[in-house]
């Protein structure tokens, strides 16, 4: 069974009589059937009885309904409500929009909106840059799924995956100060996509694709970023690719290796796998071996599309073929953004000495880390429950935040290494350790690092921006 | 000239002499030429010398170039800096995303975010109608235009239609607590139009079509009642006709003569026009002359289109032919969404008795209110600057904040009337005069009182909500 987290937590409101040992046995008969409590309020007080609000962890919604069970066992307590305190968050919904004017009185309408509003549309039909002036353009990123490869969760459509855009919308004004609004599209055709997106662009200034599976993400990005004028970020690839290097840069520091002659293994060859795979060879990666459900990809294996052919043409200079628990064998990196329990101790062992293993398939790692972690030098996961959390939160909201400083027409791989090294700098070299080598995304400078990287990076080469 | 107005206002910031009268000069030299002081502030103050904020309203941009020069022309007045309040106003845009939650640490982050959404995710594809409890559809509702019929601006474009889209939502949710984003899309093929906001309706619980020229927005509106199960208005055409017929019934009420029997003439038949017939015929007008450029719309008029056909149909009982100035002739009540200066005084003058004229073409009306005044009993236009203020922003905000509380899945021609009805209600009878037939937008009640007509009227029939 998981650890109890927090995202499986409940509120029972309970009725306890006074003056009895009721009370102080609660947070036994949770602790007894492994729950956690982590609040207890009393939110009515009466002569007779208590009334009394619990607040405890669960793993999953099954240990939920036992830690209920245990709590109306206690003798005297009655339980009057169970809330589930992930959904109340989300109660409709977790953003909303806000006017920046109060809108008082005739004279704030008068300019807000009619009559005053026409002079300023009247100043962008004259001259359109004025969009990013006068509008929200200048802080918009538009976020938008098809609900094609939702979380772990797969094709689950487009109304079930808003709850996650809305929590991206949430993450990138907490991080980024960048006002997003979710577009959930009830297609999943490649060419209808392509056109919503280009249509809804003048309303934004940067175009954050989500949760798109693969390999449709790949055209559609490409396609967009041609026909728009803002840049256009897959974040289940970029943002992932950004924060592995970083990490992997640091774990690098911490065992000494250079990037340029690592032997590196990544399983997986999927959206993030291949936006990986292209900024690992950006940042100077040479020895790079990509592996998928058939093993390891080479130029003469059978039926590759065009991404693996691509890759097969930039990876696996020693030419190797098998399996990826032979491929893995000597290597020094592995990297997996692929499927659960697919690597065991022996292959780590197996592994070059002080070996970085980045399991990052989610929730259920390649390898348990903890098995991992008994061979293995540095070990990352995507979990919030182990060390060095591979998290993209740490580069989507510094990203765009750089792009629409710098009124940044498109993104290139020059903009993904800036904001890589910039995460990866956030760790101090008297910081760095074998479980430190990615800041927290509650890190005070991480984000304004990443965005000041990518908007200088961005300056750099007018030919970038506007 | 126009009267100065707010809208067009000017903040003026000057370097003083102290000691002097230049003070007490500044007041009197922008009303020499016209302008209006609304505001003065002394910013900064030294022993030579004050900074002064003037703010002043002025007519036009030309006439507040001619007030800058006045305040210039005051001795030992230097002007350092010249903003308009309206563009200050619109700046990076007037409205934001919020996240209703702080997000202050990993355990916020656990449950907004992933993994706890992921249990979000998962109930609202076991079970699609929860979506409208889970997610910000509950709220919101998308303003989408093509900018091919912005204001009286014409085919301006996406990008400078995004001001007046941007107001509309501040307005939503200022008078009806509704989270609106704008969407301005950059086609103007209708099928294109229909895809997009079919696609990105699964995140929003009603559409709000605003600017899109006839006779395109009657297809898009009608094709995508037909797919969407979220109510799709177009306030241009439904919004003015909610209020034109509050206003219409309150006149008559001045007047006392009933709505079954009065002779009414309608100026213009675009989407405003069109939508005004059918609420007025569903209400019981029964008397109603439609006319255009071409004039009077009768059965046998060559190259009706299939609007106008419908409306020969449906109009002119007594078969009038002729020009519009014709057929104002012995009519109870004019109402123009048409073009300026098509109708004079003694054309009013011929008018029946206590004659209703509502001139609504903006921003110049079909005839100068004061002179329609001279003749006419009611008289109400589009503009903030005289009495009756015919305006949208009474209606749409009450009418979807009904929509949305009722989970109302279309809208019809009872919920426009029950909002019509409610606006005109409103006004008591001991307030009710020639020149207060209508609410003002900030009325205390009103908005309420349209939001509980629709939602009741919508609830009324299960057949219309979800």
């Amino acid at each position: 069974m998981a650890a109890p987290s927090v995202s499986n937590s409940i509120t029972a409101r309970l009725d306890v009589p006074a003056g009895t040992s009721a009370v102080s046995q609660l947070t036994a008969a949770v602790e007894a059937v492994g729950g956690i409590v982590t609040a207890l309020d009393v939110s009515a007080s009466g002569h007779d009885a208590l009334q009394i609000d619990l607040t405890c962890a669960a793993s999953d919604q099954e240990h939920a309904g036992r830690i209920v069970d245990a709590l109306r066992g206690v003798e005297g307590v009655e339980v009057r409500k169970v809330s589930d305190r992930t959904f109340l968050m989300h109660l409709g919904g977790t953003i909303e929009m806000a006017s920046k004017h109060p809108l008082r009185n005739r004279d704030d309408l008068s300019m807000i909106y009619t009559p005053g509003v026409a002079r300023v549309c009247q100043a962008i039909a004259e001259n359109p840059e004025d969009a990013r002036r006068l509008t929200i353009k200048r802080n918009s990123v538009a976020v938008i799924t098809d609900g094609s490869a939702v979380l772990g969760l797969g094709n689950i459509g487009a109304a079930a995956a808003l709850p996650v855009m809305e929590g991206k919308a949430a993450l990138f004004k907490r991080f980024g100060g960048i006002d997003a609004w979710p577009l959930v599209l009830d297609t999943q055709d490649t060419d209808t996509i392509v056109e919503i997106v280009r249509a809804v662009a003048p309303g934004f200034a940067g175009i954050n694709l989500e949760d798109i599976s693969a390999p449709r993400c790949f055209e559609i990005e490409a396609r967009l970023r041609e026909v728009l004028d803002v840049p256009v970020f897959h974040d289940d690839q970029h943002g992932t690719a950004i924060v592995v290097l970083a990490a992997l840069e640091n774990a690098l520091r911490v065992v000494e290796k250079p990037l340029e002659t690592a032997r590196i293994v990544l399983a997986g060859a999927g959206a993030a796998g291949t936006a990986i795979l292209r900024l690992l060879l950006t940042a100077g990666a040479a020895d790079v071996v990509v592996a998928d459900v058939e093993g390891v990809v080479h130029a003469e294996r059978a039926g590759l599309h065009e991404s693996l052919r691509w890759t097969a043409e930039h990876t696996n200079a020693r030419d190797l073929r098998g399996t990826l628990k032979e491929a893995v064998r000597d290597a020094d990196v592995f990297i997996g953004v692929s499927a659960p329990d697919i690597l065991d101790g022996d292959d780590v062992a197996a592994m070059a000495p002080d070996a970085i293993v980045f399991a990052l398939a989610n929730p259920d790692p390649e390898i348990d880390p903890a098995i991992a972690r008994e061979h293995a030098k540095v070990v990352a996961t995507g979990r919030s429950d182990h060390p060095n959390q591979i998290n993209n939160v740490l580069a989507f909201p510094g990203v765009f935040r750089g792009l629409l400083d710098a009124s940044a027409s498109d993104i290139d791989d020059v903009l993904l290494l800036a904001a890589a090294r910039a995460i990866a700098g956030a760790v101090a070299d008297d910081e760095l350790n074998p479980h430190y080598i990615i800041p927290s995304v509650f890190h005070p400078e991480v984000h304004h690092a990443v965005a000041t990287a990518v908007r200088e990076a961005a300056e750099a080469y007018p030919s970038r921006t506007e």
